[in-house]
């Protein structure tokens, strides 16, 4: 059995090819930990969300990570841990574009609820800008 | 498109029927997630792992919560988080059965591996009881 560090290009990788992760902040002193859908262009991590917990959590302390993994099996698994922090998308045509791009990654919507979905005025659209990135994996 | 919370019922069976989720902790003020195998014996959540960061922060932040999911796609999921403070096991007899049951889990060890891995002597097992669990489920 092999634990080991991931190379920069294969975490950075991971974080390309998923779209599903674990973000963490701290909320009210304590750890929080939601599943969220997200978009990595290369340079920021782009999430919405409902207005909430974790919202307000973030807004009150911006420091974030998100983890995302490969897991085939107990033996088998890679995992990625990014830093960065909370930004909050204001700019409107960034906005939108960051929604349309979330929403065209979820396969179910039909062309319509998509469209009806990149209107969605009360998405809040947030941004980290990995500051450190790192990964492991396990091999038997 | 609904969000609702779950019962305390339904979460607590994700919790039971699950075996792996991602620990969160606060290591150096910073959130800190990873992925873990544990086992929910109804009243302790027990996870094994090797000494490091995990560990570290642990010993010096007990407060943890652990992230619990059922995702079928974007638009059907539900999520379980679970708080608890970190308790490290340092009965031998249970730290041994605790260890046999989570090595039991995992389907792909044979079992004279299952066996060695029982005796690893390396590795800390540690449980946190919860004392707040609340999940949240979207079906669309």
């Amino acid at each position: 059995m092999t634990i080991g560090k991931l190379s920069k290009e294969d975490s950075l990788k991971i974080l390309s090819d998923g779209k599903l992760g674990r973000l963490g902040c701290i909320a009210d002193g304590e750890p929080y930990v939601v599943p969220i859908n997200y978009f990595f262009d290369g340079e920021h991590i782009y999430v919405h969300s409902l207005a909430g917990k974790k919202i307000n959590a973030l807004r009150a302390n911006p420091r974030a990570c998100l983890q995302v993994d490969e897991i085939e099996d107990s033996y088998h698994w890679r995992s990625v841990l990014v830093y960065g922090n909370y930004e909050e998308i204001h700019d409107e045509q960034l906005r939108e574009r960051m929604l349309a791009e979330l929403f065209r990654r979820m396969p179910h919507l039909t062309p319509v609820e998509s469209r009806m979905s990149k209107g969605a005025s009360q998405a809040i659209v947030f941004r980290l800008k990995p500051d450190s990135i790192s990964g492991v994996g396990e091999s038997w």
